[in-house]
């Protein structure tokens, strides 16, 4: 069983990780398009066709499901995607963010999500929500300057808690249910953000609901001992530092691959 | 005469705007690769390869010179341009910043280079200080915040100022001669940035740098009235509220081209 995972760049590391811990027995591929990393500003049309290439190099190497790591290209492109690649099964970060959000918000207020600017303008998290808790309150917000703090690296500290409240103060009245990390650098901040929120806020990292949802479906990848490879479209050089921060083990044997 | 500046996305239009002050006869293409930028986290030939294709695109639009807006692709791609777009003159952001940063340097501090991750690691205006202000201390910092900060908008306050004093509080000592904005998007932060610097530092502005020199070299577009055409790689509706903060003028009749 081999595992196919595309994301934007690097933080989709952070959905690889969490796959890996709940399936040992599975081959992982990862590929990282770092060479038009990020897709989070661009258009609707550039995304889906980027998450369709993606997609396509995944299934040309031979992989049995398909794990859209990336918010916004799952966003844009899923459906894309699973019609391109049927009958293959393909995941994306969002729907499983959703179900999350859904299990896990117990009071009835409404749900935050923060992601970037295209996952907010493609309402993909709006549409999702509306389906798993209907006629809930749904508050989005874009956090553009969380990416760069995080491949920074940046320590806690005046510039990291101004930048939480900014993106953040005007959304804690009435206090939220659940708050949805809909990018995959955001896990990163999880503990900054916690701080910084009311306590009992439920935070959902939709690389662990992607994680999980993996978990019910391959009882047999549960144990075993499963390959890792990590590709990307730039020098995977170019990224170390970040890959460093968000991926430790990733940098040995990572190759740099082309896109059709 | 038909003068072509690309850059890797929106923040070129600095320097079109820096022309457009000092040609107004000249006829201004501006090509933005917004559906793969920014350049400045990538590899040397992943951008070289971006730099060629931008050129040629200009080339083919008939173009009589060609302006690289962005530092990153001038660090890496402004000697293949020059190869490849020969016998047609070509200006780069960072000889022409290095040229005027020499002329502002009145005392013998360092030069400060401030810029993206992959300009500092050309060393591209570590090369070119050499020449002009040979044996001279040069000190580079990369920025990554500055971009989202200035796209954003970010007003004045702590943030803004806890960045600014991060990247440049170990800069300080002993007293620069000159600080060179190496990337397109910085002289937006330009006063604030002054105010956080020792007083009579001299600020050098690439896009300024550039337009000077074209100014010396087209006596007979000094007056008149050029057309300008902006074309971006991806929809321009994705980067309005970067093009509205940087260039408000040229949201009107921005077209989607595709590079071959």
């Amino acid at each position: 069983m081999r595992i196919g995972i595309f994301d934007s760049g690097v933080g989709g590391l952070t959905v690889l990780a969490a796959i890996r811990a709940r399936l040992p027995g599975a081959d992982l591929l990862y590929l990282g398009d770092t060479a038009r990393v990020p897709y989070g500003g661009r258009g609707a049309k550039t995304v889906k066709q980027y998450a369709l290439e993606c997609a396509q190099w995944l299934v040309d190497q031979g992989c049995d499901h398909l794990v859209i790591a990336c918010n916004t290209a799952s966003a844009y492109g899923a459906e894309a995607v699973r019609t391109a690649c049927s009958p293959l099964p393909v995941t994306g970060v969002v729907l499983a963010g959703a179900a999350s959000a859904a299990a896990a918000a117990h009071s009835k207020g409404p749900i935050l999500v923060l992601a970037t600017r295209g996952t907010v303008s493609s309402q993909a998290y709006l549409r999702a929500l509306n389906e798993t808790l209907p006629g809930r309150q749904i508050r989005q917000r874009a956090c553009p300057l969380f990416v760069p703090l995080v491949e920074e690296g940046w320590p806690p500290g005046v510039v990291l808690d101004g930048v939480i409240d900014h993106y953040l103060s005007d959304l804690l009245q009435p206090t939220p249910a659940a708050l949805i990390l809909g990018c995959t650098h955001y896990p990163v901040l999880k503990d900054h953000l916690a701080a910084r929120l009311p306590e009992g806020l439920a935070i959902i990292d939709s690389s662990e609901a992607v994680a999980q949802s993996l978990y019910r479906m391959y009882p047999d990848a549960r144990s075993g001992a499963g390959r890792t490879r990590l590709c990307f479209t730039d020098d995977p050089e170019a990224s170390r530092a970040a890959i460093q921060t968000i991926y430790p083990a990733g940098l040995h044997g990572a190759d740099q691959i082309q896109l059709a």
